[in-house]
């Protein structure tokens, strides 16, 4: 019979799921149980990394005995029907207080039913988030776990043991029941495609602007990452910039093909966002920029759609520069506030207890977001656990009003020019709206009531009201109903 | 017993529901058999209009014995459980050929879902949208049936008695199967609030620039409406704002609360649209200004945030109106580009036979978004029934070259003087997008390989690749599994 030697299992071993496990079975304390569908690549596994002390199995029953109680298992495989496939295995040969994780990118919604299933069963359920790809899962990622609070004693320990470590505290903190950490994680990817777009657009209105080479933009993103952008998506971009792709001596950017792909959590970001009622302007563009970009198909080139006369030639490189770096960073301000939004509102939906600055401060490594930035809005929520809106925090005040004159001739210059920038002007057109004494809603309002007498308030008095449009147009006082 | 006399039934007899029975009423040839939950109602109703000559009945049982065969009902109920739970009924006492119709705002997933249980019983059901508010109910609204080929024999006849007229042609058609009709409903929601948005920040821009009263905006309205502009909504926008508030003189959209309500259609066009990979950024836009104006907590007046040092004053009045006027043209011509997209790609998902230039047909008369300007894009899918963008139709590629250089000016002036336009920004970045040779979608398919092995493609080559960015960054061909 199997002795129960481990103290924390892993099923399914493709890449993510076999780098968390090498990362689980180097840290002190921790003896790592493994299972996969296909026996072969447990086996591999084992082989390949004879220096983690693998406990290789080949059945579920096998892999539950050689777990000690309460048995924790991380499940990494594919999200949908495979997740759901080895949760039910799990649950028969699991036992009441035994605690099942799911790692993978569930969507929060999945992972709301499948807590409620399993918790039948008196077994906990853990949707956890984890960010870092392929080398963070390895090495240190960040980790946003749901479930109970009786979970969160086994396991809080075993995924400290193995996340990444930011200013001397692990990348992990309980975020809230059921399906918490899949949302956070979610909004979490949702901020990373608006961070990603809005770099793509300062990369392109400085090659377009200024001529420079890629090598030459790599330099700035470089000098960029030593100031207040620092960040891991900063410095990517610099490496990515100056790689030269050898076979044809071009700078790699250029040989790539301009469609950019996508994998669901930007999209189930904005859905979720459109449910909550909370505007992600800015995640929104990101997301269609790049199902824009991915329709080759319907990308006319400048020969059928008429252009601008003139291109885009900037006199003064560095102020040029400067502006796009401020106007990056107000961006970036706003997209990080419309996530945090969504993160309260989810969870005022949901009924969670979401701690927002501990959010920021897993987020500052391991994960793909990861930056010095982070401590500010830390600083935020600390100050202010209330904060209806991040970025009404006097630090991002004082950075938005410092940006603002160049965000704004930025924004004026691309339009001008004809050089796409969707999530520079969504940012500032909802930084607008967010300071707008008076909103042209107002209008909206009133052509709602006179099409399908939706009805509307009044500025000055209690009440719903309705214009009779088609009859004498006076106003009368109307049942709140339509 | 009741005899079957009527050849229509409604089923909710709420101010639509109501107003289409009389539609139904008053047309030649058409009996109509009325239903609601509490009898008092259809009471009232067939009391209040004698003219009408309803069969009155006050049981599901006698609704059905009172309907020719094959017995065709409209249910206009709120979506949702309470259409459910008419369908079960109607199901009881309905046989093999007979017709439900769903006349209110469903999901169009919950109408294939409802097509595909009914159809096993072997009555037809058909989802249908109906635009045109309740007036449009009453004189003739824009009617968009899915449902099957048979349905459509006897219901076709029917619809067309009471649907408005455009152009001599009644504005309905076949859209398509199932879900098609409430699907195409959806997306003219969609568009319609990105139609009202676009109308709100001309408006503004003209405010703010001009200084102009909402009397005068009106009569500007009043005039574009005799162009090229030529709409439903422009024609009431022009009426809201010469209205003047009875209880103070003020103009009445200055004292309407500026919060703009929503009723899920607009939401549901995005989140349809995500999962379709199609962007309709201009459509999410209005839904994000909507949702930004309906929380006051957030929105913070200009003491809080930073703002321009200068308001905008506009020199040449006239000059800066016609520019708003084109923006207005040009930024709605993408709204429409996108909806019928949307549509496009929808029929492709769902299996629908979409007739594009039907649609955009039977919009020209019944429905808020009614305007001259969609005989432009029947005739431009009857040139080019696959056209993948309806705005490279050559029409509208004109009237985008005529416009863009006006287009172009709003969008920077709004940006450099602090004036929240986001469907204008957003309209001219997707264009830009479309247009642009190369889309730094390139940078961030290398950022993607970087940090999560996603893999690239090449412009030069078939095949996957990845560079070994923390190896030695050579290039290799990989598996496209990412």
């Amino acid at each position: 019979m199997t002795e129960a030697t481990a103290n924390i299992g892993v099923v399914g071993l493709a890449v993510m799921g076999s780098n968390l496990a090498r990362n689980l079975a180097s840290r002190e304390g921790n003896t790592v149980a493994i299972f996969n569908r296909t026996f072969a690549k447990t086996e591999e596994l084992t082989t390949d990394h004879p220096e983690a002390g693998f406990v290789s199995t080949s059945t579920y029953e096998e892999f539950a005995a050689s777990l000690q109680k309460p048995r924790t298992a991380i499940i990494m495989v594919k999200a949908g029907g495979p997740t759901d496939a080895v949760i039910n295995s799990l649950v028969e040969v699991f036992e009441p207080g035994d605690i099942i994780v799911d790692g993978g990118n569930a969507l929060f919604t999945d992972t709301i039913r499948r807590e409620k299933a399993v918790r039948e069963t008196g077994i906990n359920f853990v949707g956890a988030g984890i960010s870092g790809g392929e080398e963070g899962a390895l090495l240190g990622p960040s980790i946003m776990p749901g479930g109970s609070d009786a979970s969160w004693v086994t396991l809080g320990p075993i995924l400290k043991s193995i996340a990444a470590i930011a200013e001397g505290e692990p990348c992990v903190t309980h975020i809230g029941h059921d399906g918490a950490g899949h949302f956070v994680k979610m909004v979490h990817n949702g901020i990373e495609y608006a961070d990603m777009q809005l770099i793509a657009e300062a990369y392109d209105l400085i090659r377009r602007g200024t001529g420079k080479t890629p090598a030459e933009i790599a330099d700035v993103f470089a000098e960029w990452n030593a100031g207040e952008l620092e960040s891991y998506l900063i410095e990517i971009t610099a490496e990515v910039l100056r790689q030269v792709d050898a076979a044809t001596g071009q700078p790699l950017v250029d040989v790539i093909l301009d469609q950019a792909g996508a994998k669901g959590t930007g999209a189930w970001t904005v859905q979720t966002a459109l449910n909550l009622g909370v505007p992600v302007s800015g995640i929104a563009e990101a997301v269609f920029a790049r199902s824009l970009s991915s329709h080759p198909e319907q990308r006319i080139i400048s020969q059928v759609l008429p252009g601008v006369e003139e291109e885009l030639t900037v006199e003064d490189t560095d102020a040029f520069i400067e502006d796009v770096r401020l106007a990056l960073y107000a961006s970036k301000i706003v997209a990080y506030s419309q996530g945090f939004d969504e993160i309260r509102a989810g969870a005022a939906e949901y009924n969670w207890q979401i701690d927002l600055g501990a959010v920021s401060k897993i987020w500052r490594g391991g994960c793909i977001i990861r930056a010095q930035f982070l401590n500010r809005i830390a600083d935020a929520y600390t100050e202010a656990p209330e904060l209806p809106v991040l970025l009404t925090a006097p630090y991002f005040v004082e950075a938005l009003g410092r940006a603002q004159g160049a965000w704004r001739r930025i924004v004026s210059t691309a339009a001008g020019s004809g050089i796409p920038a969707p999530a520079f002007s969504s940012s500032l057109a909802y930084y607008d709206g967010l300071r707008a004494d008076r909103l042209p809603a107002a209008l909206i309002q009133g052509q709602r009531d006179f099409f399908g007498a939706h009805t509307y308030k009044r500025i000055d008095k209690e009440g719903t009201f309705h214009t009779l449009w088609s009859g004498d147009r006076t106003e009368i006082e109307a049942e709140d109903t339509h």
